[in-house]
């Protein structure tokens, strides 16, 4: 599956896809340490080989953090990583002070693997909650990654991060910058937002583009913001969520602040990550269809509570999945999202069909309606009073097989 | 089914359940006027002959309010209402101002049909969103209807406002007071929390005790806050919902102000309120199981987030549906509702097994936990740091049968 082949991201110039594989300075790995019961992989390592390699990390704003998060967050130099290790089949979450232990013991294997310092790796694991991890497995398995270290491992090191995902989730980009090319590639994983036994969001984007930590930092902000920030499957806030970018420098070529090439490379970044994010809610748990909303208005505040509540309304959800163009569900989220403000003045448009407006019904051509809903992914346009205020939400459909993924196995 | 058979609602002393069926004072109808496309009961009327009716009410606080609502709000004496006409098929939801006339003309209608003012007479409507109500068939019905208007009328009436409700919800009780024993019955309908051309929630009270409206704008007060503020079954608004209390004080048998008479009959109320709330949840659709999760600490605000979090949550609730003993999934919940926090020390029992404590996973015995979580109903129990504040919040689990019934219609 191609991520990038999507509606709703655009390359900049200058900028274009190429066959999967890691900038140079990189060298990835992905083996199986019997962390999964299916023998899958479920150890990858990802090293950077510069000594003055960048980074920048965010992670999930739960207040029930896994204890990698925490790790991560006291006992890693988050602007100057080295080195990823993330295992899959155990979330390392709600472990207590062991989980805290394994996490550093972790840690310092990664280290020795990848022959760097402890602080310069990151920890990152995702699976079930509220169970220990095999420390007696994970251990040799992040040594024998570390033997496996290749520049081409980067596939290995995606299925090694994957749980449920249907599809693995990778891409590379080349961008032309003043003083020369560089590469920019991205490993993502997630079906559900979150799922004990099943997935949780994780990413992880390198390049070899010179970036002062503070470009790093700067970038990966604002590029976070509007891609992992903006989907939804089924609304449900990991303990685990992890985004790193790290840049080794060795393409030679810079991105200093404020210039076009910053301007570039970030909107690249940008496309990255929300192709990585989009590929997230099309692989979501049964996902048939997937949405955007648009909501626009004057509040701040109002824009992102209607957004959000249309993306994650099981309503709206299931008649996305049904190919029903029903806009009274939206109307309904429209309202639940903003108690209080009522009668309120909205519009409704889906698939650039307006519906409503002004709060009321509009004679609208039910069949084109009917044929804008059928087919694979479905845009909605909400308009609130006021202006200046534009967000978007990307969403997955609710459907049968989520609730056969959720409902119909045993912990 | 009796509504009143739950683990979780107790009468109080002095009070029983009778027979369903209207205090002194009231008389009920309905009756099909066409609104249903299968014939069905579809108008409702009840009205209570005392001059000096009280009454009290509480509506959505969606900020997408139905034309009957804002016309209750705007144009009803809410303390003093005589009769309620209530509607299925339709819930006349973002109508603009057509809306708005039609639910005036439907008031003025019950108004001629029941022999009382205008003011006096409450609407409510439920059903399909963003489709004018055919005026031609109501107007009629409603005059059908108060033809129709009798002692015993109330199942009819509890009928004509079911949509996809598989049951009906109504209830009588008998109050021993001082001064003698007075009736309490209800009726609601509700299946989800709002779905178009599907069930918004509706509840109607009468009483033959007398009550100032005061008293009665106390006790509903209270009470809806105890019942309907406290369900979900999929974590929407209505834009429809609507709660009456009419007191005829034809038996005679007063309720003063702080009085044991008054403690006993908020306590019926609270009863009938809470199971009648009860049997939405126990009906939603699709539903198979629901549960209580009770949650505790010390600051009000974190913990109503956890509750509602926990209860709105797809995967506790498709875990709940599958019987899965799967805590990992209400961590995730509690984490994603108070974001920024962590790490955060809690505490999770469920039907009284201790799984978590301080944030870290227990020992505990898995075969009586798989157990205890595959019964009709399941009650969860988080501790949060802090001490003094408890709410509870029910809700019903996510099926295959809630997304055929979202997914698989088209309108």
């Amino acid at each position: 599956m191609n991520i990038l082949a999507t509606r709703w991201v655009e390359l900049p110039d200058g900028v274009r896809e190429v066959a999967p594989g890691l900038p140079a300075g990189f060298r990835a790995a992905g083996v199986a340490c019997g962390l999964k019961a299916d023998g899958g992989l479920d150890v990858g390592l990802l090293v950077s080989d510069a000594a003055t390699t960048t980074s920048a990390a965010r992670f999930t704003r739960s207040g029930v953090l896994a204890a990698p998060v925490v790790l991560c967050q006291e006992g890693s130099d988050l602007n100057a990583l080295r080195a990823v290790v993330a295992n899959s089949g155990n979330a390392n979450a709600a472990t207590g002070p062991r989980g805290l232990d394994d996490a550093a013991l972790t840690q310092a294997a990664a280290a020795e693997a990848a022959g760097v310092n402890q602080r310069a790796v990151a920890v990152a694991s995702t699976g079930v909650i509220g169970v220990s991890l095999n420390m007696d497995a994970l251990v040799p398995g992040v040594a024998a990654a570390g033997a496996a270290l290749a520049p081409d491992g980067d596939a290995d090191f995606s299925d090694a991060i994957r749980t449920t995902d249907a599809f693995p989730k990778r891409a590379t980009l080349e961008i032309e910058l003043s003083g020369g090319t560089v590469r920019l590639s991205g490993q993502a994983k997630g079906a559900g937002m979150i799922s004990p036994n099943h997935a949780t969001m994780l990413c992880f984007v390198q390049t070899d583009a010179a970036l002062s930590a503070e470009t790093a930092e700067l970038l990966l902000g604002v590029t976070v913001k509007r891609s992992f920030d903006r989907i939804t499957v089924d609304g449900q806030l990991s303990t685990n969520d992890t985004v790193i970018l790290m840049a080794s420098g060795d393409s030679g070529v810079g991105v200093e602040p404020e210039t076009e090439d910053e301007l570039r490379f970030g909107l690249a970044l940008d496309a990255l990550m929300r192709a990585l994010a989009l590929a997230v809610v099309r692989d979501g748990e049964g996902a048939r269809r997937i949405g955007r909303v648009i909501v626009r208005g004057g509040h701040e505040g109002n824009v992102e509570a209607v957004a959000r509540a249309i993306g994650n309304s099981p309503l709206v959800k299931t008649a996305l999945h049904g190919g029903d163009p029903n806009w009274g569900r939206v109307a309904q989220a429209i309202g639940a999202a903003l108690p209080g403000t009522g009668p309120l003045p909205f519009d409704i448009a889906i698939e650039g069909i307006r519906v409503c407006s002004a709060g009321a019904a509009l004679p609208f051509d039910a069949g084109a309606l009917a044929e804008a809903v059928a087919g694979d992914s479905v845009e909605y346009e909400v308009e609130l009073p006021g202006a200046g205020v534009e967000v978007e939400q990307f969403f997955s459909d609710l459907s049968h097989e989520y609730v056969t993924i959720n409902a119909e196995y045993t912990t």
